[in-house]
């Protein structure tokens, strides 16, 4: 059984990814910008907003974090993202997730289009998920970007293989799927519904496990020499974290297969930033407006 | 065996269609208007747009035709949809597809962003498609709109059953995914990259069957009692048209399955004018501007 850790592949695309946001610099005439949004007292929102934030300045990017009390409300938070979408000093936004609130404003769209597709590098809108599933994605959500950037790091095959992914959130899941379709993988998608889960796992020569729900996956769900892709990720109670698949008994299963932690998590974040630099570039430094969107702000 | 024709779902649904139209043309002080594109000879497609204008009229629509030659270009062509996206006398736009040219104009994006998705009745604006893949459509594209219809016309359960759908085109075959999924059923997504592809279809409950390759199904693709939708259009030689699915020996096999000719297609432009009124009821009669999607004319 082989480890995929995803920290080499980080750090195999680090160098790129600091030339592109160098040249955006020197193009912009200052770092690239990108503002989070982070709402309340979530101490793991507080841990991976601080990840994110160390991550950008080491890559030379300028990350402003707003911090909002968790009274503050949804109209607030939304207004504050029409501005920054407006203001041409910010090249990307965040909001961290989960919301203390139901977001709700008046005149706001549902929260999958508060920030601009333009500056949206969780790639969350459903814009980039449209362009994913149409075979020409701009940017891809962190999560299913950075799983196939190991993949393709590991030299793992995909075109006619049997890839099954099990979730279908529209942040990880669904855009899994689509970016797996989109490189020729045949696709069982399975959710919560599925009956006969084991049935279908157990077919797959690639297994990408995003169903938030800790030690689902068994070794009975997996065929021998088979790739594993956990996304999960669990407290456990005795300190440290899991994923959603039972590593101890698949291990001994699988073929290759990603840790918890060490695993997709160094990647998501990771692509956070390749997204910035993707949106930085697509946007004229003249008028604000990319190239390949437009809205009205 | 049961055929699931598509004519009695059109005719279950044209009074409720007919009403909607009916109070939108009293807000807009007249009736609403699509303007379809038509460019080149090709004589499926002016058979298919004569059929569109002729059901529009059926239903109190004003249809407008503009016929471009097949000697006209590409930047013609945006110049054209880029007037009628601001034009508020215009409700809905149609691409009649193929276009005779590649679809490539300065300052223009892909194809499928030119129509704006406020007045895109074929729903192929990926905001669109992304929306679907989000779980919450604004509108659907027509052909697994019309699908979708005919399943839930017929009773036919979704929720934990395994589909399979043939086809990953993203105006057809990826939709259709997504809105299966929409509706919890378990999702198999094959294409001619699929390796076994007997295997994997006759597994499933639903073979959705959208692979533009005549004759593909066969009676070993199809698991007994399974409901079978051939969405294949394909001229027979000694005149007609057939499927995808031999129908012969995949009708003695499935439980249910639906024509060809007589199945999807009437669903497919009854979907157009559903579009349609949903795309105006959306939009805002003082400012032009829908509610649900905002964008740069």
């Amino acid at each position: 059984m082989k480890w995929l850790p995803g920290q080499p592949v980080v750090d195999a695309r680090t160098p790129a990814l600091k030339a592109r946001l160098e040249r955006a610099r020197a193009r912009l005439g200052r770092a690239p910008k990108l503002r989070v949004f982070l709402v309340g007292e979530d101490p793991a929102s507080h841990i991976y907003v601080e990840m994110k934030r160390k991550r950008g300045i080491a890559l030379g990017v300028e990350v402003e974090v707003v911090r909002l009390s968790s009274g503050s409300t949804a109209p607030t938070l939304w207004s504050l993202i029409t501005q920054a979408n407006q203001d041409p000093s910010v090249d990307g936004i965040l909001i961290q997730r989960p919301l203390p609130f139901a977001a709700e404003a008046p005149g706001a769209p549902g929260l999958q289009e508060w920030v601009s597709a333009s500056k949206d590098v969780d790639a969350f809108h459903p814009f980039h998920l449209g362009r994913l599933g149409q075979g020409e994605p701009q940017i891809t959500a962190c999560t299913p970007a950075g799983i196939m950037a190991l993949l393709d790091h590991y030299e793992i095959e995909l075109e006619g293989r049997l890839a099954c992914v099990v979730g279908r959130s529209p942040l990880v899941g669904q855009p899994m799927g689509l970016a797996l379709l989109n490189r020729s993988a045949t696709l069982i998608q399975c959710h919560r519904k599925t009956e006969r889960l084991s049935a279908l796992t157990r077919q797959a020569d690639l297994l990408v496990v995003a169903a938030g729900s800790r030690g689902l996956i068994t070794a009975q769900h997996v065929k021998p020499g088979a790739v594993v892709v956990d996304v999960g990720i669990h407290k456990k109670s005795q300190g440290g974290i899991t994923g959603d698949v039972l590593a101890d008994e698949v291990s001994k299963i699988a073929a290759q297969m990603t840790p918890v932690p060490g695993g997709v998590g160094p990647l998501t974040v990771h692509f956070l930033f390749e997204n910035l630099v993707t949106l930085t570039e697509a946007r004229d430094p003249i008028s604000g407006v990319t190239r390949l969107y437009t809205e009205r702000a």
